[in-house]
């Protein structure tokens, strides 16, 4: 790392994140040599994932120079309420001015939609949310890593990882990629073949989306809410 | 989360750990419901990983209830040294008298092997590592998720979701691990085939090598250290 790095990336975070979205990109991006990685959150205080982990920022949203990637995370409450944050939305709006990818793992493309970012384009959600974005006037496409011009876009949770690797071969070249996929050992073997709603089957769907039930309801208000700010 | 979660799970952490390798399992074990999950280490400090991330632990080796899960994440030079680190090889040991299941991931098994604790296992590594797991008296698995008896050992870094569901199968039954596969739409889908040596060819891997250089001489050198201590 030299103090002028090629790339800065930057990785927003924010209180009620799934931490995965966020930490999986970061160790796929942290293995790029011409980058700098920040964790970027409003001050230098710890924020706490839904999940209990609770990381520290390395850089404020003032402090943060001109990126070239910005990724933004998703979660359960922690990300509808960060919908509805005017901060937020305000940096991640002015950063896609300049940056050359923006970019969202799970439901994170709520937030960038609630920023304006998505706004006919393409993007992928985490299944169980991809309705929401649809209300936001989004084109949900259900691939693992959606890409549409420079908006990358990644599935539910683990699809960072996917994700990491395919931003990297779009900045830095599909040997990059290749070279930190071993680095990773990244050669996945699920003990079971759940991962998606058409492989889970529907009794499994139907059970989550019930466990889910306040969670979903939730969200249907507020992106209702933000589908309302972003007609305006 | 209870007052008295039915599982314990304890995640160690140290500096210089590669982050993925325990924010991996602990994403998926979060999900387990009658579960706590530790972040375990000698303090309560901020611990700095070798790619940068700092996160807080949660519970001192000294507060640390039993546990009924504890897993070690590998890394670089920070996993040497830890291979050296007394006061963690002991409560590692301590715990592992009564630990349900002793686990680790990527490189973390050369720590477990430090502690005595892989004597007559077959255990899996990081590929990299592989022969300095050897060296400490361990048979090595290739698999990416080795189970032998009660030790279950994960391969490089991605492994550890992978192995995290494998843990929760054994722990709490494979729907449990079905329903957070679902959650995490754990449905892997890498951009490319260089996840294994024998996927990326030699060319990779000897670069590869020839990188990590000054790093396998360390290891080969702490390993030779360890494996003298652990006949005496």
């Amino acid at each position: 790392m030299t103090n002028q790095p090629k790339y800065n990336i930057g990785l927003v975070i924010y209180p009620g994140m799934t931490h995965l979205d966020i930490t999986g990109p970061h160790q796929v991006f942290s293995f790029v040599r011409e980058a700098r990685v920040h964790m970027l959150w409003k001050n230098l205080e710890p924020v706490t994932s839904a999940e209990g982990l609770t990381i520290l920022p390395t850089t404020t949203f003032n402090e943060c120079p001109q990126l070239d990637v910005i990724c933004v995370p998703g979660g359960g409450m922690g990300t509808l309420e960060t919908m509805a944050d005017s901060e937020m939305l305000e940096f991640l709006k002015q950063q896609s001015e300049t940056a050359k990818y923006i970019t969202s793992v799970c439901t994170g493309s709520l937030i960038l939609a609630a920023a304006g970012l998505l706004k006919g384009y393409r993007a992928g959600c985490h299944w169980l949310f991809r309705e929401y974005l649809a209300i936001l006037d989004v084109e949900v496409g259900t691939e693992r890593v959606v890409i549409d011009r420079n908006r990358i876009t990644g599935g539910g949770v683990t699809a960072g990882i996917d994700f990491g690797l395919v931003v990297v071969s779009q900045l830095c070249g599909e040997d990059s990629a290749k070279r930190i996929q071993l680095m990773l050992e990244y050669n996945p073997a699920p003990p079971f073949d759940a991962g998606s709603p058409e492989k889970a089957g529907k009794v499994l769907v139907e059970q989550m989306k019930e466990s889910a039930k306040p969670l979903l309801e939730a969200a249907l208000a507020q992106t209702k809410a933000t589908a309302a700010l972003l007609v305006e």
